[in-house]
């Protein structure tokens, strides 16, 4: 019955709010690099020297995340300390015999603190997101996995990840807020996802451009945002950082 | 709001209770034909006749449904009437241009009611196993979605398939039943799916061959058993899906 | 080296010249069906009746093959005689323990002749292509193998299907046919392929709507026509498949 | 005509040769760190380190390649110089919207000079073999793609990749050398190879476990081998290598 438990719903829960720094940060900031010219070599640490400073302003209120290329990871984790690195993937298999896969040992070892899984643009077989949520885990690395429809955001919370991102595929990149468009796409599942394990927060993405779209997001009652183009492809991404940051940690204020 | 309710949780669980069959039969035997030999042509079509006669031996009370192979569901959709016809799989995409893909549209229109998913020889995208069972659902057709561990099985769940069926692939084809080897992950597995959506039966699969190994998922709470090459290899498969029914009825009547 | 010299190059090319009728058909027009709403139950069925007039009409001179869905070919294999049934595609399985999949013997069975493989819907891995090519060159099974590019058409010689048809994906469904938009690929192709393969013929596919185009394939040095939405959505499909038959027959009798 | 002749065969040929460096090494050494726990961090810079002392040793002689994890190929391109950098995979995407895939300008930028591609353990869609072997011979990065029959390899040398690894994948990891076990299938390859396009080396894999098995590989005709788990799982990665070098360094100046 052990093994059962320790796999279990409530078991693997508990290990994670155990291990969780939910009370350290009020509101989250994760800015997927995707493959863009700028997510490469010195445009990406320019990006993350920038994402370095946001997170020391708004330390203790809004924590920033950055999901680099695998390549990039080791170097970004060197010159950041308040901004957390991600991965953007991970491959469900242990340390052997893959040629061209990434175990969860590799990102630990070159640096990152968790991982992307199942964004829209790199959809992934079900059980290959529970093996990974589970292996990442044991290793300490969070992952944040995302979900296109409020009921897969409902399957995914039944993995206990650390956190879901709930992104309309047909949004992503588009400059048009799901928080706007169709808030009800949110507020659907935050509703799913509480009844199934209330301890995984959500965040809102594809879409969010503006102060006012991650605003809207926290008022939706997700923990913040994950972004990609609007700061990614931005003249001034330490500014569109801030942008964002700001306007969350102005409204979680507000809330108390 | 309306989009999301339809695409929701009880949304979906409604209309399926709606629909459901029940009350009409108390266990349940799934004969899973997979691409063995003795799938195809004269000697699948044998093994559905004798599926039929089990069907009408046991009516009311075990539902006997056989999951063939794409190319076999019309000609032995003609020749069967109490056993039901299952495919193996469908691809999530809406009837156009899919060279070599099988809508939903496709099966129904072939005689199936219904279709097998995300088996571990068949491992699905989460994303499409949720576009999957929406779709199926939308034209009547159920859905026996599989999985590999309880928490898959929790996350399944989420999805509101008509069954889940929980089977280790460690234990598939091996004739050591999970009932007996690993009794925990089938209860383990009711847990949480009961937890998550209470209305979704589980069927026991992997290393099922014996009537006593049908008995014993029917003991530990599941609705029947998702079999394959016991009856698929079996010098006399009419005779061992009459083992495996009459061991469930047996066992369905003990508990009255 | 015996087996070697069975796999390779030129051993499979003899055996498949063996087997070819080149000398009883002139020009080639295959139809595929996809998964388009007429492809299916009776729709699909008088298309294939229709496809059995064309290919009566114009025996000797004019092949014509239906690559049908997967679940239709038993049913249509049934009506035709002179028209020829394809699969749209096969799984390089052996028969055995592989759900959902879909082996040569399958299709085989359902009463397939051959099978297309590797459409730019469906693109495979290159060593399963190698192995459907030679596993269903070994059941007798015709292959069909679908290139992008030329340099993918020259890769796809040297596994010695019995046919090429090179189709720009861009172009597919548009209306405009490769033939006119973009003759050189259809040229460079054959050139990849006769360098490399000689006794492989090419089809033109892609954009293919009228007999005009149909012509030009002729004229272009390829065996034939590809075609899908062109008969799939005409009003008409008996007239549209005999003027793509008619066309080619007239521009093969000028080159005499 | 420009564009075909440019992707086509002669010309790509054309291109790869005047970028070669053929003339500067007479045989090489890959080692395909794969996932292994050595491969990671510190135990994977030693590993780089080591074979750095072989590559200088051997330098105008043997070609020291290291195929390393994507996290890693930075971290060791800074310490390495003789010894060249590869990447184990590459997506065909160019850099853009696409979470957790690696384009051809992420390995350059981390310090790769070219790839493995289509390992055994980690196979392609034939477009895909295409599509990168051109976008990374347009941005100077080497190919090293792997085969896994003869006829696959005849395949893959119509797509001009830099060189190719000939690697039955039943005899992968077993210490039983190709070379030996079925040397036919070298020779066979290397045959339909030169066939199809002389100016690309072939390399020999699996198994290669000693100083004579790549002596061996060697004398069988191909350009030398790639390992794996012979120097990875090496209680002295410096010494095994230090011998499969020098068994090749001598067969080489034997043959002169």
């Amino acid at each position: 019955m052990g093994t059962v438990l320790l796999s279990g719903l409530h078991a693997r829960m508990a290990s994670s709010s155990a291990s969780s720094k939910k009370s350290s940060w009020q509101a989250i900031l994760v800015i997927n690099y995707k493959a863009y010219p700028s997510a490469f070599g010195d445009k990406g640490l320019a990006i993350a020297l920038a994402a370095e400073h946001v997170a020391e302003e708004y330390q203790g209120v809004v924590r920033v995340v950055l999901a680099v290329p695998a390549t990039e990871i080791s170097r970004i984790s060197e010159v950041v300390d308040k901004a957390v690195v991600y991965a953007q993937h991970m491959d469900p298999v242990e340390p052997g015999a893959h040629t061209g896969f990434i175990p969860a040992e590799a990102i630990k070892e070159a640096g990152a603190k968790g991982t992307l899984l199942n964004h829209s643009e790199h959809r992934l077989v079900l059980s290959d997101i529970d093996k990974s949520v589970r292996r990442a885990t044991q290793l300490g690395l969070e992952t944040l996995v995302c979900a296109d429809t409020p009921t897969v955001a409902a399957a995914v919370a039944a993995l206990s990840p650390t956190m879901i991102a709930i992104e309309p595929p047909e949004l992503i990149g588009t400059g048009i807020p799901v928080s706007k468009a169709k808030p009800e796409i949110v507020t659907g599942t935050l509703r799913l996802v509480r009844m199934i394990n209330p301890d995984v927060p959500v965040l809102t993405g594809a879409g969010i451009s503006s102060g006012e779209d991650a605003a809207a997001a926290i008022r939706l009652g997700t923990l913040g945002v994950l972004v990609a183009s609007a700061v990614m492809k931005a003249a001034d991404p330490e500014a569109k950082m801030r942008e964002l940051a700001e306007a969350m940690a102005r409204e979680v204020s507000r809330r108390k």
